[in-house]
């Protein structure tokens, strides 16, 4: 009987679309920052929907927010969830689509009357963004222990306010304790929020890991110099410095290949004259590997060169680490049963790793978790032109919905 | 008798000293953009001693202020000078030194009462340095015949209003024809504002030439892409492309060598995040050269490199020429009589280029036109730091009125 029960995909896609009407900007996109106006509506809205489907809703100290649907057998919940807070140019999707996807679960198994033996969760968490407060992935960071509730609460928000203020203004400062008692298991819905589905035209991803993250602030300080005046061998070229150091960055992912990557996103000279030379970069280096210990030699050879090159033009270097994140490796067995139900449903499937950062891989930490991605349109995400198609939201919910069966029984 | 003639350098740092408390910033340098209130006191201070002088001045209809000294034989004079214009973190030296030491040589021969046969002329030239309006050697060059006087009154400033606006608000939109007839030659005393004199412990440059000067804009446009989820092979990173054509303008300089100069000063990325590929990068390469071929030669290796390495990425560009200006060689018998008459002195000497325009090379399009070099302490100019010793300025001011009493006879 199970067997049948199917995902409403109308019904996924309606949610969706009111939720994105609530801090909707041009395009199709929405803007709700964390602990803003805008998320307290959508929060609200969501709420609203948590219990009109009979769930138990709990916030806790940090303003997570987690619906319970009882299970015969009790225990630790077979959890799913992800985050609403977007960033300024969100679109629909990211985040919003692991959350809704839970509650069509929801519905879908109060509309068959099937009750599960371990009890269901669908979670969103506060600040997965971390645009108006660091880190990102604030709220699944307390949930999984990694952040003490009191440095959380105290954290100031570019506005100036405290998290603390923040969540009480809005109303979502919960009773619940932000630590909670480690999930039976934990799966979350994605969209990929990058192009190798949708490039490759396959229907689901079995993500296997989360890149490991480090993001390194270089400030070069050379010597601002007439750019006609200044002979070539008298030159201190913080610029030529930064330039040599985002040469080497793509050379270094081309070297280690796999899934290495490495981007020079942020690079700022000064003054940034066309005839002056520029006597201070600042640059950062975003640095990725789902294996940590090509991440650090990745980073050992970056740091090597950029102080070599940096001497060499007797320009001072400094640096400092502004993220790190060891890669997280998801449950092999779920990531397995992601790509056996896949299968079995007939849908094309394919092991990848997730660039980004999700609450899912703070939960890892603490359960066994794993992720479901459905392709981006182009790869496209933090945009209003976000799009994953109707059918493909739906194909992910379905997958989402056949492995919380199979964990809660 | 002449041989005995000297230059008060007492006298010379006092009016230096004088001019830079018009317009005074702290640190000891002074802000006189061209047109603007502290302009106007800084040519009503040097009009004034010009009269106290004895000379006729006559102010331009672009607002060249040319002061003159009648000679026994008429004909054009041997005219020097330079700019008082500043830009806004000005110094004390650069233009002033060649305006108020031209003031001194005419001081020096009122008091030996020495007569030449032909006239001699002292000019200020209307903004050099094209803070507020461009081009720099504005005055200079609509003198030379390069801009017409309609186009230069028409231009507008920064601040919206035209020059002719602004002329005529400070009072020196004056009646003397702009495009003059040329002089017998012209001489101009600079410091260098360049580290070589300085760094070769040298008193005097003879200035053989002023490079040529191309700047190119590139505009890079890619596709802005998460750093994380977007493989290697998918990116087209306008960031990549603007790295390494700064890093190849270095390689360029170093190929070409003797007195090619190659700077990427100004370089800014969109959307400048450390996470995001560049989806657009704007830069610019400052390419110079005394020797006109070589410089075309730097122009189309950097455009093939630049156009190339876009393709490979699969980034989209597109250039335009900022300012392009040839090469200007100054006359080889002028710069031969700095370097005698500096031998003659005692003094150490070295022919260079300059690597800075000057109004010099405006009026070497018109006449026999030669600069002259003193030390610029470290290199610094465009700042408040910008110092070059007083015996050096009296030194160089003592060539000045040796050449131009030989020009003059």
């Amino acid at each position: 009987m199970r067997r049948h029960i199917q995902i409403d995909g109308a019904h996924l896609s309606l949610r969706l679309n009111k939720l994105a009407a609530v801090g909707a900007i041009p395009g199709g996109g929405a803007c709700r920052l964390a602990l803003t106006a805008a998320d307290k509506a959508g929060r609200d809205l969501v709420v609203e929907w948590m219990h009109e489907l009979g769930l138990a809703v709990a916030t806790d100290s940090v303003g997570n927010v987690i619906a319970t649907r009882e299970g015969t057998a009790g225990g630790p919940p077979v959890m799913t969830g992800s985050h609403i807070d977007t960033v300024a140019t969100g679109g629909r999707y990211d985040g919003c689509l692991g959350v809704l996807a839970g509650l069509e679960v929801i519905a879908a198994l109060n509309e068959a009357a099937v009750v599960t033996k371990r009890p269901l969760a669908v979670a969103f968490f506060t600040n997965e963004e971390g645009c108006r407060f660091h880190p990102d992935m604030f709220g699944s960071l307390v949930y999984a222990g990694g952040l003490p509730i009191n440095r959380a609460l105290a954290t100031v928000t570019v506005d100036g306010a405290t998290v603390a203020e923040e969540l009480g203004r809005i109303g979502y400062a919960g009773s619940a304790p932000a630590t909670k008692q480690p999930p039976h298991a934990y799966i979350e819905l994605h969209i990929e929020q990058g192009p190798i589905l949708h490039a490759e035209n396959i229907r689901i991803g079995a993500v296997e890991s989360v890149q490991g993250i480090s993001w390194t602030e270089f400030t070069l300080t050379g010597q601002a110099n007439h750019a006609g005046t200044t002979p070539m061998r008298m030159r201190h070229d913080a610029g030529y410095v930064a330039a040599e150091i985002a040469v080497f960055a793509r050379r270094l992912a081309r070297d280690i290949g796999g899934a290495q990557v490495a981007t020079v996103g942020a690079l700022t000279l000064s003054p940034n004259l066309p005839n002056v030379v520029a006597g201070t970069a600042v640059l950062t280096v975003d640095l990725r590997n789902t294996d940590n210990t090509q991440l650090q030699d990745a980073e050992n050879r970056l740091f090597a060169f950029a102080a070599e090159t940096a001497a060499a033009e007797g320009v001072a270097i400094t640096q400092r680490s502004l993220v790190r994140f060891d890669p997280v490796i998801f449950a092999p067995d779920l990531v397995a049963r992601v790509e056996a139900i896949a299968r079995e449903a007939g849908l094309s499937v394919k092991r990848l790793p997730s660039g980004a950062g999700h609450d899912a891989q703070m939960l890892a930490a603490i359960c066994p978790a794993c992720m479901i991605f459905v392709p981006s349109v182009n790869g496209i995400s933090h945009n209003v032109q976000e799009y994953t198609a109707p059918e493909d939201l739906e194909a992910g919910a379905n997958i989402l919905l056949r492995l919380m069966l199979e964990l809660a029984g």
